[in-house]
């Protein structure tokens, strides 16, 4: 007998919520028939919904919620909301009745949400926000995104641990390959902060997967698996390479409309335009995740559509299946002799009573 | 009569130095009928390559230097290359020779040598790199783009002034926009030192132009005119958005040689494209400024070739003819009662008595 899996589901965050989500959790509830989702969030829009999805009335269990958390809601506001429908799915993994949640509600309420009722993971400082993108040799996992604007070398080696485990359940990678972002290649170039991070990986169970330094340019190039940076610098240089990104496709759609020539060009070249675009697709990399907690928590762009939002389900699901958290432990355990100014209180498994729904279900 | 300029020029500096350098300051001698150019490098060389360009001959003085500082030499050895072309250069600006000086040199050692030897114009306290791209909305300036690692809110305010004054002299904006990048645009997103900065902006001169904060995707959709940010997200930022674009580019190149039908496809598309190629060009962009200095200090990209390097003169000659360092006092002087800690020995015209040629020629 397969073993059942339950994630937890904010039926109300994002933009066509709960239509959307519902659609999403039908898709993904075909890919993994041994799942099971608690669907929360206002059950009189809820049940219709389920029911028009036959393979989602099988998997799904509805748990009412009564409010939902607005998108430019304070994180401080949301703490407040205990009936929120991202609040509730979010205790079911406290409760450790589901290993895992995903909303394309809040991001910042869902962080704070995710940090003191989940928990940090013992032995981590500070989770981190990571995603995967398209680079020119293979996907690419980054953290931290943004849940961490100052970062110390601590929570960078943290992050490169997580980073890992993460491209190995993810990405289904054995031997991840990982690159510190830095202003340079060379060993002196950098802040502090960053030299003794580096130091730190090479005198770890890392050292054979750490590259050392890597730069801006190496996240498209895929020079490294993994890139591990703070919080600021990892959000501004998702949002440059996005707005890049962006902008050379408007331009690309002016080029192919602006003459009768340019169009019947693009009909020509479109089978391998349309492969490009769909490799390029925001929806096939949608689900960030925040890594370090005591269970699994993937964030879904608010805007995204069923098909994102199944994706999104799809890295929760791989990541529960795959025991991220117990491959966690087995890092931090690694690591953290290695680290400076770890107390003992810091340490795995010593104090720490937060619910532990890792790989539970 | 006409005022005329003089700008040093290292010609031994860059992949194809000197010939590329001199084929650049022929195109430039072309465009700037009034401006002089003293060429630092090996005089044996250098004669025949002037010789052979009419148009240089008559604008181009030779001055030896023995010496070239290697590409990957360190900043600490390079000061100690007296003869070395970019530093005979820069002493040229620094003992009013010349109002300013390019190379396609070495970068950390031209900073090196131009902080010490050109020095820190009165009131600064950290020169910054600055460098224009395309956006949406058109050609934008960032920095820092790497020459301070660690900044505090005194040298982003400062950065803000000088990206102002540059995008006046370069762009010929009248009163250009300025964003701090951050994190998100609310006003209690980032760090201290950031909201501190933003605080600063508002209650100075700048405030009308001061937009507030902006992301990452801001700087292709042309948010605002002026990036502001420190030099190792500023660095990375750009980096990465390079690493996008040559993504994309590669991938288009693939795309349009994978069938017969592509290749026709590019063909009539053709003229849009090569637009569109021609507007990123980052021959059109090359030229990185060293702000802050008591002289005009522009990197060229090493592995430019003379359209480029004529293009980083021109940015040169722009700062030059417009003044750009009266400006940047004048802005400083407005900007200066408002900084918290910044004391009379810092503030213009009050102890530093280093080499003022920012204006001259």
């Amino acid at each position: 007998m397969t073993e059942t899996f339950t994630l937890a589901v904010d039926a109300m965050g994002g933009d066509n919520a709960p239509d959307m989500v519902v659609a999403g959790v039908a898709i993904a509830a075909e890919r993994h028939p041994s799942a099971k989702f608690l669907l929360v969030g206002d059950e009189a829009r809820l049940a219709p919904l389920v029911a028009r999805h036959k393979r989602a009335v099988a998997s799904c269990t509805i748990r009412h919620a009564p409010d939902t958390i607005a998108g430019d809601l304070k994180p401080t506001q949301a703490l407040r909301m205990r009936g929120a429908s991202m609040r509730v799915a979010i205790d079911a993994v406290a409760a450790g009745e589901a290993s895992g949640v995903v909303s394309a509600g809040n991001t910042g309420a869902m962080l704070a949400l995710a940090k003191i009722f989940i928990k940090t993971l013992p032995g981590i400082d500070r989770p981190a926000m990571a995603a995967i993108g398209p680079s020119a040799r293979g996907d690419v996992v980054m953290l931290d995104l943004g849940a961490n604007v100052v970062c110390d070398s601590r929570n960078l080696v943290e992050f490169a641990v997580m980073g890992d485990v993460f491209a190995r359940t993810v990405l289904g990678l054995t031997s991840p390959t990982i690159g510190l972002l830095n202003v340079g290649s060379e060993d002196l170039k950098g802040d502090e902060r960053i030299r003794q991070a580096a130091d730190v990986l090479r005198a770890s169970y890392l050292a054979k997967q750490f590259h050392g330094f890597v730069e801006g340019h190496d996240i498209a190039s895929g020079t490294t698996d993994v890139i591990v940076t703070d919080g600021f610098t990892g959000n501004v240089a998702l949002k440059t390479a996005e707005g890049a990104l962006k902008l050379i496709g408007g331009l690309l759609r002016q080029v192919f409309s602006s003459s009768w020539a340019a169009r019947l060009g693009y009909l020509l070249a479109r089978p391998g335009l349309e492969r490009l675009r769909e490799w390029l697709d925001p929806r096939r990399y949608n689900g960030a995740v925040m890594l370090g907690l005591n269970g699994v928590v993937v964030k879904s762009h608010g805007g995204t559509d069923a098909d994102g939002f199944a994706h999104a389900i799809d890295v929760a699901m791989d990541m529960v299946v795959h025991r991220f958290n117990d491959r966690m432990r087995e890092g931090l355990a690694r690591i953290v002799s290695l680290q400076p100014g770890v107390g003992p209180k810091d340490a795995p498994g010593s104090g720490n009573s937060g619910p532990d729904t890792a790989s539970g279900g």
